[in-house]
């Protein structure tokens, strides 16, 4: 995966290997993207989140997160969002554009189950996420299936952007037409 | 700066410090944030972006860009935005939501006249970018000094998570009170 893509088809099928990669290996940049959404009162938010699912055949990455977090609000309030991962080594900038749906509860129960112990203490500190508090530790880490969720982002677009040594090339794939790509001006 | 900020006037010193670093270090995470932006209809569009300023006195940070880029008529439209950086050894997360003033022409000419002659090109691919083209390299890169922006980032707020291993700890430092800092639930 360090050749350089020159092909629209070698750009998409390496986007989602590196994806794919990314779930799994805690090293790999893709592990860590950022997940922007649109800011409740205007301009945008953005923060690291962990990439737990990609599948290309569906179209679809998925993230946990607390249902009481601020990016979960802002979400319901317009579901489209930008996931992105800047991976320095292959001078590779991914961003996907997905419509993202929240699943929790019942929808999610399997999955729960899966979440190793010791994690799932992230899924529900009291009070809830971005609470101002006296002092640092002043919150308690209760593990709380009925706030965990699942962001399913359905993939509407992938841009891409590889800054080679010679030459920069971006690509742009749309589920509109099959992600068949096109190219456009880096 | 290997050091766990466990105070919050040390979060604070800590950021201003690694930001300062990233703008000379391009090893530091700090060198390449992440910038995002409302999207033109809806949703977030997010960035890979240098950082070329920091200066906690002013609190304020600078990019360059090319005028014609999406992000310039992102911020035109709306001129709140957030940068992110997220420091994997650290295991610090950074976030400025920022107000960002769109400078350029004679207001830049004195920053353009000290970039490099090689990195020039940046600022002017001929059709401009995102436009679709029918080869990788379907366009010419000629230097445009008319082209070259600075957008300065006018910090109106900061939020600091330090994800450590006993404790996770989270800060929020607000211009709008000097920047004193409280403690949020991570």
């Amino acid at each position: 995966m360090n050749d350089t893509p020159t092909t629209l088809d070698a750009m998409h099928t390496q986007v989602w290997q590196r994806l794919m990669r990314g779930t799994k290996d805690k090293k790999a940049p893709e592990n860590q993207p950022v997940l922007a959404t649109a800011g409740l009162s205007g301009g945008a938010e953005v923060r690291t989140v962990v990439l737990r699912a990609a599948s290309q055949a569906e179209a679809r990455i998925e993230v946990h997160t607390d249902l009481l977090t601020d990016k979960v609000a802002e979400l319901r309030a317009d579901p489209c969002a930008s996931l992105h991962v800047w991976n320095a080594k292959a001078r590779l900038q991914t961003r996907l554009r997905l419509r993202v749906e929240i699943l929790s509860g019942d929808q999610v129960a399997e999955v729960w189950a899966n979440v190793p112990e010791g994690s799932r203490a992230a899924y529900g500190p009291d009070p809830a996420p971005a609470t101002p508090i006296d002092t640092a530790d002043g919150f308690a880490r209760v593990p709380a299936a009925d706030r965990f969720a699942i962001l399913r982002g359905h993939v509407e677009e992938i841009d891409v952007v590889h800054l080679g040594q010679d030459q920069h090339r971006r690509a742009l794939f749309r589920a509109s037409d099959g992600f068949v790509g096109i190219w456009l001006v880096p």
